[in-house]
């Protein structure tokens, strides 16, 4: 299975980079992308059984936005439930059909660090998040056996032929997408003085769940941009 | 779930055997065996987050034959397909229902140890064996990946309605919201000469699909009314 992104954001452990290579390997996947690991010489560090391609062709991104640019489906994984943001929760078995429906537009899965998980920042990128269904009181599960639930989930099968596959839904918007309307929405609003002066990073990454909460397709983003592209030139005539 | 215990065979490294305990713990099962592991002294080596429980009552044996005592159904786990030594092989998928009915009466799943898996001795103690469907080329899973694998399919659950409920999805905006907002959507729009002449009942549709596809929530909806409002107010300022 092609078109799927597994992103280890802040991982500390080599040896966890390691089992989560060796999983995306043992269940046929091959992306794997790193935003701002620990070590900087993880790839020496690791030697993930029977993994080497996925090690050495694995990409270390600077931001969550640069690791699952071009992904139409961001995902995060959580052990939590996150009430407080108002982002979709899944269990994995759900999710999995969804994930699997989507990854000829490109999915990213993302994993955050050993010791904190995903951070508010990292979670503003997902249009919704994953929960494995473990045990409330120990939810947290080591990073690499994490990875490795998830892939198995999405390549298990109950029946050994597949039945007639659903129409696939209209392509969602990319992620650069999304970044292009936000900056447009950005400049509108400071413009029209929505923001309050305190509120700065805090709101940008609310703007931005509310538009992945949207899950608009291509098509409607496009349109989106459109509106606030001709508002903005409206609105700089006078100022 | 009680009545299946975990049984690793001749472990080497006590960082798989804390991986394994915390899976154990994750996914609320509780009984660990270990058959002659390697370094003696692993429960102090091992740190298993959260699994101090299913470390300090694991159990150390000598034979595989201790450790199955008293089980009615003995499975080993492996990556080939042993078809030389006649005993059964299944998929996890498939073979996950008949270990949920048999727990009643003890269940032992064997792991073998990093380098050799199971040997035939060990498998000569097993009624049937078990393949989680890695990918043949690389089949040898991270065995506390294998151990999270095997124990996250034994309490997946296909029906939304089982024990842990997910939590109710955010209420959906009113249709009343949704005009509210599409009309002050439309006097921005108009302002900002977003509309062609010729266009006129149809954007309006256009519009009202455009946001029902989005499927606010009812918070999201009012950021949005607070967004088009504060527009509006600065447009007006100069027309």
């Amino acid at each position: 299975m092609t078109g799927l992104r597994v992103v280890l954001v802040s991982p500390r452990n080599p040896l966890n980079i390691g089992a989560a290579a060796r999983a995306i390997s043992n269940f046929g996947f091959s992306d794997l992308a790193l935003v701002n690991p620990y070590e900087v010489s993880f790839r020496d560090a690791v030697s993930a059984v029977g993994a080497g391609a996925v090690m050495q062709a694995a990409q270390v991104f600077p931001t969550v936005a640069d690791a699952v640019a071009g992904c139409s489906m961001v995902v995060g994984t959580t052990a939590g439930d996150h009430r407080e943001l108002a982002v979709p929760l899944r269990r994995l078995e759900t999710a999995a059909p969804l994930l699997r429906e989507h990854t000829g537009g490109g999915v990213a899965i993302l994993f955050g660090s050993e010791k904190y998980g995903l951070s508010n920042d990292d979670i503003s990128h997902c249009q919704w998040l994953l929960r494995i269904p473990s045990r409330p009181e120990h939810g947290s599960m080591n990073l690499g056996q994490a990875v490795a639930v998830c892939l198995y989930e999405l390549i298990r099968s109950d029946s050994p032929a597949s039945e007639h596959p659903e129409p696939a839904p209209p392509p969602a918007a990319s992620s650069e997408q999304i970044e292009a309307l936000l900056s447009r929405m950005e400049e509108v609003l400071q413009i029209a003085g929505y923001y309050d002066h305190s509120a700065t990073g805090g709101s940008e990454r609310r703007l931005r769940q509310l538009l992945n909460r949207m899950n608009p397709t291509k098509q409607d983003a496009t349109v989106w941009l459109g509106i606030f592209r001709q508002i903005l030139w409206k609105l700089r005539q006078h100022s």
